[in-house]
């Protein structure tokens, strides 16, 4: 009884979701999902259309949206503890997860996987140079907020290794598959990155390529 | 050492924040902020320059980010507990809450307050009149699943009352107050509104008026 996560390799939401079921040691299979084409049967699992969906069974009901799966999975699998271990720790935690999952999504990752992949695979005209452009200029603040942070705590959210360090690598890995990321901005942010990239947990993601848009060289490098 | 609250009367996000304290018999201060002016001293306690904040004592840390203040509270105030007993009601009421504060907000509240409310006190330009008709038009979709939801259960998301209901009350509130609810669309829907409305948490957010933008006769009627 392997839970399945309904997905697109690269959805940050849907990484997010595979780092965190991989931290805490949960076997799941991978089914990957056309959202775009909004599937009848994939709307009937979720009338939102969003991935990532998990079910933890075949007769399980369909869980999604990111942030309560992050929260369902955290209570279900407790070990390790991923959110924090006091109130103030938590609220942190969690304002950093939401900051990627929510503004960086709008800002970057959103708009850049936008143009950059789904517009060619909705066959909906080209993609929009201007967009491009916008959210390779927000990339930066983001790349210098993530440096900020990871110059005066151990990790994101503090000093334990928590889904703020996840949430902030998934999000940013998608850029990173596009060579979107100026990673000479901040060596602070640079590596931080290098020792989320390192994790066992992250190397799956470094081995998905989508047909037709290979990553730059760096990507998948530990040492970039 | 009452916490106070860092708000605009018609954000929907901080309705939601007063509703859960107010329901959990938590007294609190109103601090109002024009956010969108990004005053030096609010951006040092927030630096996405977002209401709501909440400092739960003077000397407290500035808590931020919506969703990371709902689960705050409830695990620093957990009665009445408004997530749910168990593990599929808590997923739905955190899915559900997540609709309306991403998804309904992206598309219905957030243009409905930027257009009516926020582009006048910016001085920025005129409303777009296109983008509140997009919101107008969206929002009979939004109707249309609550009212489905209120037909095949007791409340949004399950039987028991919880965050879910006040989130789709705070976000509905600010169409509301604009006119922009077609009520009349969805009986299940205006009967769900109805029964919220009624709560005494609520009962301040019906007395909120924003000057130069008076709501319409019926917003705070308890039998609209």
């Amino acid at each position: 009884m392997t839970p399945s996560l309904f997905h697109f390799a690269l959805s940050p939401a849907c990484r997010l979701l595979r780092l965190v079921l991989a931290e805490k040691g949960v076997g799941f299979r991978l089914e990957p999902v056309r959202f775009w084409e909004r599937p009848e049967a994939f709307l009937r699992l979720n009338p939102a259309g969003t991935v990532p969906v998990l079910k933890i069974s075949e007769q399980a009901a369909a869980l999604s949206e990111t942030r309560a799966l992050i929260e369902y999975l955290e209570e279900a699998f407790p070990e390790p503890n991923l959110i924090g271990p006091d109130a103030e720790t938590r609220v942190e935690v969690r304002r950093l997860t939401g900051w990627f999952v929510d503004k960086f999504e709008q800002e970057v990752s959103g708009p850049l996987l936008r143009e950059r992949v789904l517009r060619g695979l909705m066959r909906d005209g080209s993609p929009d140079a201007a967009a491009i452009r916008a959210a390779r200029w927000n990339i930066q603040v983001h790349l210098d907020y993530i440096g900020h942070l990871a110059m005066r705590r151990r990790w994101l959210g503090g000093d334990r290794f928590s889904v703020a360090d996840l949430a902030a690598g998934a999000y940013l890995s998608v850029p990173d598959y596009f060579g979107d990321v100026p990673w000479d901005r901040n060596a602070h942010a640079r590596d931080w990155y290098s020792r989320i990239k390192s994790r066992p947990s992250f190397r799956p993601l470094l081995q998905d390529r989508i047909g037709g848009y290979p990553p730059p060289a760096h990507y998948a490098d530990l040492d970039f």
